[in-house]
């Protein structure tokens, strides 16, 4: 290539794009320190409305071959991904022949969990010499900071709600289940499967319209972490402004996330949206031991 | 009373019947033993068609004073529980004098999970002179066996499946949540909360149209296990035909639960109505180390 690299030196930054307003807060991010970004769409998920924005490509999943000759052709060694892309189905993807070569592994991949999935992933790439990079060292300023964001603060028992989410997820950790629960006054109201967190929040909405939750609205909260042991690069847990209206819909006090170790997408939006509501949102360490 | 006592002097027992067929199957069984019953039927909770075919009487939740009142002229000693009442809200109780005067106990109570609930209604009875007998000491029949119900047998799959139901609900134990799990392919599709096991599989149905679960058709399985140290008396996990059929409608494999700690509503039923979905239904050991 020809062209002049505005990054000095390091290589173009591949985004491999699913859903929601994440990839473009990254591709934001990167573009902010000069780096060029190329946005690999992924069809079904990444958002058309915003990808044009950006110097991008549209791939289906399981165009493996393509991404590879389209990185080299824009000059991209690094690469990453961002955004949601929840349990593909093997039928919705179009592997293609380097993709089918790998195909070997890809089945091991979808005879596990997420973890597995992911580390999966990651490998494939490496073996064909990209780099894998994660979102959190491309962009720190995604990530939930310790504190809270917007207004409103936790009272006592949200405290201990909390302490008694991270206490649940980390036990149903090693069983590579959801990354988030909803506990209101000591009673878990959910635990997150994949559904979800959207849905779970609107299953707690639904269950006390229909009178299945004893405890009064105004208390409970929604507490993801991230799996213990796992990848961290690529699937941190993530929370945006429609978390918060949909915990506030589900009528819980508040959200917690571990601080560092959560993205959240549109910081500014997620604090405005929590003072309308009237609930917190708080970035917590989890480093207490197991009850 | 006059009247003379059919049991040879065991005292009647009163029933105290929630929801579904359960109850009925106990007094049935009761009464095959010679026993005289009164049922105690909750308002809102037990069926109205059925209670008719026996000696009752109608009452709401928190009517304490009349239940004492009642039971003692009907010459009741043993009181038990049965069928379903989904966590009451206060306000749906009808508290009588002798009720409020518990109520300092039954605040206490709705501060913690179902755990707590049990254990305090059964010393509020206990301390007004009524003895609490368990539905599985008086009809043991209504027990869960070791083996299949009906023709299905799980293959390899299903067994680890069973497997890893177990140690995960071992795990969610100690925060006093549901006692059901579904797990397919070593994947957790779902950890029941208060919505209860029949919206829980309801849920797995929809995610499975809706495209949010992975593993094919046919493979999962619903797994009950009692509460590890809860009050095995009076609340121990149920299954009866409607289980099957909403198993068999969220297209699992079958259905594990725990020999001798699992109540089955209509047995015969529940065989033909697996036989006829094609699915399992096996009582296993849980004895197993957590994992």
């Amino acid at each position: 290539m020809s062209e002049q690299r505005p990054d000095g030196g390091q290589s173009a930054l591949a985004i491999i794009c699913g859903a929601g307003s994440l990839p473009f807060a990254l591709a934001d991010a990167a573009a902010r320190q000069g780096r060029r970004v190329v946005l690999f769409a992924l069809r079904g998920w990444a958002d058309p409305a915003r990808v044009g924005a950006y110097p991008h490509h549209w791939a289906w999943i399981g165009q493996f071959g393509r991404f590879m000759r389209i990185a080299a052709q824009e000059g991209c060694r690094d690469v990453t991904f961002i955004g949601s892309v929840t349990r593909p189905s093997l039928l919705s993807m179009r592997p293609d022949l380097l993709a089918l070569r790998q195909l070997p592994d890809v089945v091991r991949m979808f005879r596990g969990g997420d973890d597995y999935l992911l580390g999966g992933i990651a490998r494939v790439f490496e073996k064909h010499g990209m780099r894998l990079v994660a979102p959190k060292d491309i962009a720190p300023e995604l990530l939930m900071a310790s504190g809270v964001l917007g207004l409103g603060l936790p009272r006592e028992q949200d405290y201990a709600d909390i302490e008694r989410g991270l206490a649940l997820l980390r036990a149903t950790s090693p069983f590579d289940i959801g990354q988030a629960v909803v506990v209101a006054a000591n009673q878990v109201l959910a635990v997150e499967g994949p559904e979800g967190t959207d849905r779970m929040l609107d299953r707690i909405a639904e269950l006390r319209r229909i009178g299945r939750i004893r405890t009064p609205p105004g208390i409970g909260v929604l507490v993801k972490a991230p799996k213990i042991g796992q990848d961290h690069r690529f699937d941190l847990p993530t929370i945006g402004p429609d978390t918060v209206d949909r915990t506030a819909a589900a009528n819980l006090a508040g959200i917690a996330v571990v601080a560092g170790s959560t993205i959240v997408a549109e910081p500014e939006r997620v604090a405005a949206a929590a003072n309308r509501a009237k609930i917190f949102v708080i970035g917590v360490a989890d480093d207490g031991p197991a009850p």
